[in-house]
């Protein structure tokens, strides 16, 4: 079969807080093949990676992305990867092409998954589906008071690992973040695994974040999440050097396999987190995974909004027995939570495993599609390059 | 003052070819504030970028370029960083952000440059402007005949230096590869600085990079340019190792100042090039100008358009001495020639200097811009976002 069409649906609550919560709107992707269709979701701006897809041509290595993907052959799994590194080639100037091409990767595989009636993770090679334990991902509160009641709430939820992010951390005093932390581990309790995320907060500032380790040691953090921006390896390197039993976690930010290589090779990091839906797909995050393994870090997925990213999610390091963590996203949006049908609920252990299902297992629901689309279109010259409309 | 506008031009020529030619379209930025204006431009895909601009917010983290540069303060060098800063925390999801960020940091500080009537290079705090060793950087021939033609036109403009790119190179034999390289070092003389220009080819696939090592080191080519994609760290550092006399230059797809400085520490480079117009504008190519003088790495500007591309790429290393090259763009289109009123040409010993006046020392072509002007307009819920119109 070849490649027939690809479109996409922007979606978006009501109202978009200034907050740290990815999952307030969401670019679906669906492409079809042959009469069989698959999905996938960027974890991106949504009107921006649409005019990706179409945007006229700025030389050879800055086309668009649906001039690499429309009409291609799809019938076998070596088929994503061919595809993959053909967008990468003639889009590589074009610098929202990492975003826009990881949903459609995430869409390719679910369709292939599909047609050939085979969970995604065995077309990758796995045998099998390992369960893994989630950690409840959610922001901190805005005091440490709220921080407390939220880690009450998860302990309360038998969830046996948490994680708090973004909010307040990182921008207030040493004496604040750490009673936040503090609260954190109270609520949680003393047995459950504790993790905090500061957001990138100190750009590639050492001494600042440093600052902060005497805390989270005292507090029994398994790691600190993203205390600089990505590409700051150099930083990374050095605060690990003083972190003692707080690992370091990091690679959100990731937008090709090569960063996440990077940031193993050099950063000092215990875990490597990805999220699939900005890393170029599946198909990078399969790569990261395995390099992962062989480098004995720990792979995790970063994951904040639908069912349908968490499933592309798991499916790179399914197979991977000892990579048992996963990212779990207990405040999602009501759009991000009711874009499937069904839903991936911890097992009666605590474990989510992906489902045991063709592609990708999920299936979209279009009363969901419908209730939050957006209308987009885009015109050059009066020629419409893109467009979205509420049926 | 404060900044009061920001708007868009995007330029194209009348046909758009499949070749490595980036100076086909163009988008210009223009910034207002109290009564004045600067301009710059982004080596990006204009549609893409100008959807960053006012695109609505997914999240705290990922807002509208607009909403962190719109109103903001104006007065002193100091404010472009801190605007700089500003757009990349806002935007850090938003992966467009920093091919928009660098027309408008470009466009800052050429506005203060005006305002305070002093050339961008003493804003940053050099003394004076080095006159620079233009390279003619073009296109290798369709064939070898066509370059060594090519190569006898630079020696006869004059030049001393030429770096030939992309083309056929890396996508043939060995053999054929090598032929060019012959072809250009004849056509050039035996005197010429030869500089060639793998754009990418080989990826990450070290192996087949170094099999044309022999032919570059007996050509005494100066430096092999980007073999792999930016990101490939690891490779580039074993191909280093094994490129005696070629040295490796590379950087032009540095998004951030922070990819440039792991180019610089892991990557085994000769020469760092930084594309003002893509790694975030003249803020981060002068942070990256600092570093490589401090490593004894050379600089070098990535610059392939018009002369406001140029005159943004030299500013960040006017004032560096030793760092003495420059790429000159030789096979612009009609529209990056004639985008300014005036030129920058090799003075009567065939050097190149920045403007010895305010801001990037450049006026805009009104008549340039009607001509080429595309009409953009991107609408989100019958709101538009984002306009350009011919006038």
């Amino acid at each position: 079969m070849k490649i027939d069409s690809v479109d996409f649906h922007y979606l978006a609550m009501p109202e978009i807080r200034d907050i740290g919560d990815g999952s307030q709107d969401a670019l679906l992707v669906r492409v079809q093949a042959g009469g069989n269709e698959g999905w996938g979701e960027c974890e991106a701006s949504p009107l921006v990676t649409m005019a990706a897809w179409n945007c006229p041509m700025s030389h050879s290595a800055c086309k668009p992305v649906s001039d690499s993907v429309l009409n291609q052959p799809l019938n076998d799994p070596k088929d994503i990867p061919r595809i993959h590194q053909l967008v990468r080639e003639q889009s590589l100037d074009l610098l929202q092409t990492d975003h826009l091409l990881s949903g459609i990767d995430i869409a390719l595989w679910d369709l292939l998954g599909r047609k050939l009636e085979t969970p995604v993770y065995q077309l990758l090679g796995y045998e099998r589906a390992f369960p893994k334990l989630p950690y409840a991902s959610q922001l901190f509160g805005d005091t440490p008071e709220q921080t407390f009641e939220k880690a009450q709430a998860v302990r309360t939820n038998q969830y046996r690992a948490a994680k708090f992010g973004w909010g307040p951390y990182g921008r207030g005093s040493v004496k604040e973040d750490c009673d936040h932390v503090q609260a954190a581990r109270e609520g949680l309790g003393d047995d459950g695994i504790l993790l905090v995320d500061a957001g990138t907060v100190w750009q590639d500032d050492v001494e600042t974040a440093s600052h902060r380790l005497e805390a989270l040691q005292r507090c029994r953090v398994e790691w600190l999440e993203e205390p600089f921006i990505s590409a700051a390896l150099g930083a990374y390197h050095q605060l690990s050097l003083k972190s003692n039993s707080v690992k370091l976690a990091a690679g959100e930010g990731c937008h090709q396999a090569h960063h996440a290589f990077n940031m193993m090779e050099y950063a000092g990091l215990g875990y490597i987190q990805i999220d699939t839906g900005r890393v170029g797909g599946i198909t990078s995050a399969y790569q990261v995974a395995q390099r992962a393994a062989q480098k004995q870090i720990a792979y995790v997925n970063h994951t904040f909004t639908s069912y349908l990213a968490l499933s592309a999610s798991l499916q790179p390091y399914a197979g991977l027995e000892s990579h048992h963590i996963c990212e779990y996203p207990v405040e999602a949006s009501t759009l991000a939570r009711k874009l499937t049908q069904t839903s991936m609920i911890p097992d009666k252990d605590g474990m989510i495993t992906v489902p045991e299902a063709p592609g990708l297992g999920l299936a979209i629901d279009p009363e969901t599609i419908a209730r939050y689309q957006q209308e987009v279109q885009i015109k050059v010259n009066n020629r419409i390059v893109c467009e979205s409309t509420r049926r």
